[in-house]
């Protein structure tokens, strides 16, 4: 053994990791979705860190006896829970070759590869999703792939308030900085609002358009005109496309509008639904986008690409960097300050970066733009189905209109909404502790919701057909229960 | 084509990858370390994006004809540049284990097994560090792993924030803060203070101890009084276990003791130079730092393990969630709400998060410990010889004296420190055009400085005497041309 790479023991390794990826993904249907497990388990069951050298074929034996059981299978056809996080097969190929490459591409001279092949992708991907030009480095503007919706949002914030103020830099926020979200808009604008030293005083929670869940252009208006009356400043108006609990669709165009007037960033948080425009059908979800600061989808999420790659563009190319750059002498390098290139560390948080890009170039090299939308179509026209039953079933009510591929129903029983929550709560939970599907909840007008996120990328129509099984089972169970 | 995944068709494809990955590695020494591309080069030589699905053949051609010779190749052994990103062989199994099971680990309900095996292992790893078990989750503290140290820091500086007054989570920074560094101190400090909302002017910039660069405890005893009389707060004091430009190590124990007369968080930045304590003879590199609060040290730098894998230890082990906690109802869970679990979610600023864990679980499996240490000895024994050659040699000085594994010098002409600059720079621009090794620089005393970082992977005697020698031949022909 020695303490050097031997890229031949590589070879014989990797290809037996190869067949436990294989064979675990082929065999991924024979596990319980969540499993059941106590805390500390784990734990207890893991062997302790060796002094010498062990087999590797003891770590696969430790992954099948301690970490698999102990899995919650994201992969799973009969994945429903929160938003899908497709690892497809394709992209974990390409996430092999960038960390066999192990490129660090903190700034383009630290790998001129790694950065251009980010630039190419999010140019080409702009195209296809139907963005203006001017989100493309080529007009103007630019993308990058962050690690998470989360952090899109925040370098969007810093963006937004190093362009309101460029005296943040030296003197730090103000206080009168104002965020504009909706209820429903994610919980990480609110996180970037704390990260970012604004304080929970600083998030505006625009009323929603009325007998809807949307946040209301007029509401906002009326806000922010009251804040600007006031002192205050408006510097950020994040609308969502497709929000977590509900997957409703603000209306952007107008939203944008009115942000304007008050000079404030608009910041698109569509980490799950905007990939849907892909598909020329699906691609009114982008109406008004040309009017927006910045825009965010996750191929973490739908589209096919393992975590972490969440695409970020701009329509301002040097917002980002203007407002995040801070050089030290080590990073200095002559095509950097030759303005030619792009250090795509000032496009985010942390400093070093992995190669994202060839994850979801190795997808879509695989499958092509039509097997992307291939894939968005099927689990919208399952969900559409699966809608349908819940619409025709009495057990079962429909709590918000179906949005794309989320479909979030509440079970009735016939007496009152309490009683509806409490049976809602139980079918969830008898399904999930079946192992034979998850979902998961939330929570809309103040009433319990099951939410059906289909997007695994290996459900078909046999999973959707055995959920909704599932569920009418559970169903029948509880009304009965609740009426004996 | 389907639009599903086929386990089959990855067991075929990902066998080609596997050995397109040993065979760049075992070739890697073949390439120039830093390449020689036109800005513009690597996306002009792209192919679009495909509309239907093209053989993968076309993709590993593409990295070949495209990518590689536009890397710069960070695992060559002759790799001397910035630290070290380490993407051991090792750690490319465990990661594609990661990748494989695509797992999604935000929450413990999300994935047991991904939380546990990451608390298993940083507990683990802090007895092997000589960490106290305060740092453990097992002794009342904790670990993540986060996706760098930038990201480190700033969780750090949120909780200090948070601790300091929790009325930030409401109202924000007050303006008040104060943060404390020394000139050496990364930058990712810099951009922490900038992003938390402090802006520039809550950086304070501590001088050295007399005729060194370590952050001198008196000065930061004068500036921290100075500070509170004038009504301002101490928030945080960020001393360095090897600083990036020379590799500097700060007294942590008396830095320490004076941050706690005024209640400061100290938020150790070990990145690169932290993991020397697995070696009990470098275990000094740690002294002080039960006193502090939280310790941060990179496994992706000089651990073998591939990016992104920030080690990061709090004593509290509440502190992160307390300050970075917020619960939307759709991630509200039954394990959650017991306490009897930790939601790695709360401890960084992303929501989603990768299987981090099992490549370096994977690392240490393969290698043991003890493998560990003779990776690190290795480098540092290197280095010592390095030095030494330096040392003896009239053509160079040492810049600083060596630090472990990093070698800092300057060329030396006679005719001053203006000519001694212009040499040192010409001799680095030769070394690295010839893409025969990669080093970077810094500048110390207002002096141009090559950095030797003696740390990759593979990184051999016959690398460290190849490149020393070219550094020779370098230096005789600028030397010679300055003559002329």
């Amino acid at each position: 053994m020695t303490d050097r790479d031997d890229p031949e023991e590589f070879r014989a390794l990797a290809h037996a990791v190869v067949d436990w990826i294989a064979d675990y993904r082929a065999g991924i249907a024979a596990h319980p979705v969540q499993p059941q497990v106590e805390p500390g388990s784990v734990r207890a069951a893991l062997s302790p860190l060796p002094e010498r050298p062990q087999p590797f074929d003891a770590l696969l034996a430790e992954l099948d006896r301690v970490v698999v059981p102990a899995t919650t299978h994201w992969q799973s056809p009969s994945f429903f829970g929160y938003f899908p996080a497709n690892a497809s097969l394709h992209s974990v190929l390409g996430d092999m070759l960038s960390t066999g490459l192990g490129s660090q591409g903190m700034m383009w001279a630290t790998s001129p590869a790694c950065t251009e092949t980010e630039q190419h992708l999010v140019d080409e991907l702009a195209g296809a999703l139907g963005l203006p030009e001017t989100f493309t480095f080529t007009g103007g503007g630019g993308g990058t792939i962050e690690d998470s919706a989360s952090s899109s949002a925040l370098v969007a914030l810093l963006a937004a308030l190093h362009r309101a103020d460029p005296g943040w830099q030296t003197d730090g926020v103000r206080g009168d900085e104002r965020i504009y979200v909706s209820a429903e808009t994610h919980s990480s604008l609110a996180k970037a609002v704390r990260v970012a030293g604004l304080g929970s005083k600083a998030l505006v929670v625009v009323d929603p358009e009325p007998g809807g869940h949307a946040l209301s252009p007029d509401a906002l208006a009326a806000a922010m005109s009251a804040d600007a009356g006031a002192g205050l400043r408006p510097v950020l108006v994040c609308p969502t496309i497709g929000t977590t609990g509900t997957g409703t669709i603000d209306p952007v165009r107008r939203i944008a509008e009115v942000a304007r007037e008050h000079g404030a960033w608009v910041h698109v948080d569509a980490a799950w639904a905007g990939v849907a425009a892909l598909c020329p059908e699906h691609r009114s979800v982008l109406d008004g986008v040309e009017l927006v600061d910045s825009f965010c989808t996750d191929a973490h999420k739908w589209l096919l690409t393992a975590l972490d790659a969440s695409l970020l563009w701009v329509q301002d190319g040097s917002a980002l960097p203007a407002a995040l750059s801070l050089t030290p002498e080590y990073l200095r390098n002559p095509a950097s300050e030759s303005g030619a290139v792009v250090d795509y560390r000032d496009w985010q948080v942390p400093l070093g970066r992995r190669f994202r890009a060839l994850k979801l170039r190795a997808v879509i090299h695989a499958r092509g733009l039509e097997g992307l939308r291939a894939h968005l179509r099927g689990h919208i026209a399952l969900a559409e189905e699966f809608a349908g039953w819940v619409t025709a079933d009495p057990r079962f009510t429909l709590a918000v209109p179906r949005s794309l591929s989320l479909v979030c129903l509440r079970v009735v029983t016939g007496r009152g909404s309490e009683a509806d929550d409490a049976a809602t709560r139980q079918v969830l939970e008898r399904v999930n502790a079946s192992g034979s599907a998850f979902v998961s909840h939330t929570v809309v007008d103040g009433r319990y919701v099951i939410r059906v996120a289909i997007g695994a990328v290996t459900t078909g129509p046999e999973h959707v057909t055995a959920l909704w099984d599932q569920l009418c089972a559970a169903a029948d169970a509880v009304l009965a229960e609740s009426r004996s």
